[in-house]
C-alpha cells in the first residue's frame, strides 16, 4: 500500500522547485511518486463524465455538482496504488474569503498519510511574487501572505484531526534550497 | 437560493456598526439581508416549546437538551428563503475557556457560504471597550483580545474544512470604518 | 455523571506538577479525579486483548488496527463514572510530522467536556528541557517549541469544533506555579 501525500503552499512559496528537487533525490533511491495535481484530476472526472467541456467551465458548475466532482475524484485517487502526491492548495484565497482545499468529504475518501506546508518567510514570497514575470499573481501585501501561512496551518490542523494524517512543515528559505529538497525527500522516504 | 452568511467578532470590535453600515450601502442596490441573532433564535425554538419561559432559563439546560436546541435551530435557519446573516460568535470566552459558537452539529444542518470575522488589533478593542459606558464587558488584557482572535481564526478554519465555507477577515480599524463596511458590503454583494 | 478533562502541554512545560498542585488542592475540597494516561490506557487495551506483548509492539502495529484500539480506549474511558483526567498530548511531534494526538474517531467516542492546554514561552519550556537530565528530550530550538504550541492551539480548536468541548490555556510561566495551580484547580473545579 503507497502513500498519499498531500503538497501545498501560497503561489510563489517554490512548492514544484522543491518537490521535483526531492523526487530526483528519492528516484535515486529507488523510490517514485505519482503526482497528481488535483484540480486536473477534478476536470478529467467531470470531462470524461460530459460535465464539462473545458476548464473553464469546472468554475461556472453548481456547488452541489462540484461537491460530487471532488469527491468522486478523491475516491479515484484513493484507489491509486503506489506512492501518489496530491498536488492541491490548502487553502484557495477567493474574493470571498479562504476556501479549503481538502473539505470533510474529500479528506473521507482521500485519507492522506500526511499533508505538507512549504512555507517561507512572506517578505521571501513575496520578492519571488514580484520577480516572477512568467505569471500573474495576486499582489497581495507581505501582511497577507503571513495572514494566509498562519491560516493554512490553523487548516492543516484541522485536516490532522479529521483524518489523522500528520502535518509537516517544510521550510523553503532563500539560499538554502538544498535543505528544503532534503527535508521534502526526508518526509516522502 | 440565498447566502448564509455567518458574523462574527469579539466583543468590542464594532461589528454590528460595520454590518448596518454595509446593509445600508447594499440596500440602495436593491440587495436585502435578513439578520439573525443565533442565540436569539435558539431561544425562539425553545419556548415555543415550552422548554424554557425566559431567557435566562436557556443557560441552566441540561447540555444535551441544548444540543437539540442549537441543531433545530440552525435547521430552521436552513430553511429561511433569501439572504441571511447569522450573528454569533466564532467563540465564546467563558471561564472554563473557549466554546465553539458553531458546533458540528450545527455546522451540518446551518451550512454557510461564509463566516465573516470581524477583527481589529487589540489595543483599538481594548480602548473601545474601556470607553463604552454603556455596556459591562470582560476586563481582558490585551494580550488575552489578541489570543481570542488568533483562536477565532483556527476555529473558523476548523469551520470551512466542515463546511467548504470560506472564511473572510474584515478589518475593522480606527479612523477606516468606510472601508470596513465597503470591504464588508463586498463580501455580501 | 462526570466531567472528561483533557490534559495536554509539550514536553518540559510542566504539566504533571501543575496538574499534581492542582489535585492536592481540590482533594482538600473534596473534589477528586482519576487520572488516566491516554497511551497507557491504549497499552492495556490492546495486552487484554493479546494484540501485543510490549509497551513496544504498540508502535509496531497497522494503522487500522492502531486506530480501533484507539476508538475502543476512548469507549472505554467514556463510561468511567466519576471526572477523569485524560494525559495526552495534543499533537504528537513526529519526524514525519505533527500528528494528532485526538483525531476524530477517539473525539467522537471520548467526548471531552474540557481540553486544557498547559503553555509558557518557548525560552522557559527550552531551559527547562535543557536542565531536566532525568530524561532525553528533543533538543528543539525556540522557535520549533514556539510552533508546537501555536499548533497545539489550532488543534484544540478543531477539538473544539468537533466536540463542542471548551479549550482552556494555563500558563505555566517561571516563579508562577501557584498561579498555574489555581488556574489548573479552578478550570477542574
Amino acid at each position: 500500500m503507497g502513500k498519499r501525500v498531500v503538497i501545498t503552499g501560497v503561489p510563489g512559496v517554490g512548492k514544484t522547485t522543491v518537490v521535483n528537487g526531492a523526487l530526483e533525490v528519492l528516484g535515486k533511491e529507488g523510490i517514485s511518486y505519482q503526482s497528481i495535481n488535483f484540480g486536473s484530476f477534478m476536470f478529467e472526472v467531470a470531462s470524461s463524465q460530459k460535465i464539462v467541456s473545458d476548464r473553464d467551465g469546472m468554475r461556472k458548475l453548481p456547488g452541489p455538482v462540484q461537491k460530487d466532482i471532488q469527491r468522486e475524484a478523491a475516491q479515484a485517487i484513493a484507489k491509486i496504488e503506489g506512492n501518489v502526491i496530491i498536488d492541491t492548495h490548502c487553502t484557495v484565497k477567493t474574493p470571498k474569503g479562504f476556501l479549503a482545499g481538502l473539505p470533510e468529504w474529500v479528506l473521507r475518501e482521500l485519507k492522506p498519510d500526511m499533508v505538507i506546508l512549504v512555507e517561507t518567510d512572506e517578505d521571501q514570497i513575496l520578492s519571488r511574487r514580484l520577480t516572477d514575470t512568467t505569471r500573474t499573481r495576486d499582489m497581495d501585501s507581505g501582511k497577507e501572505i503571513a495572514l494566509h501561512q498562519e491560516y493554512n496551518r490553523a487548516m492543516a490542523a484541522a485536516y490532522g484531526m479529521m483524518t489523522g494524517c500528520t502535518v509537516k512543515i517544510v521550510k523553503n528559505q532563500d539560499f538554502l534550497l538544498e535543505r528544503a529538497v532534503e527535508d521534502m525527500a526526508e518526509a516522502l522516504r
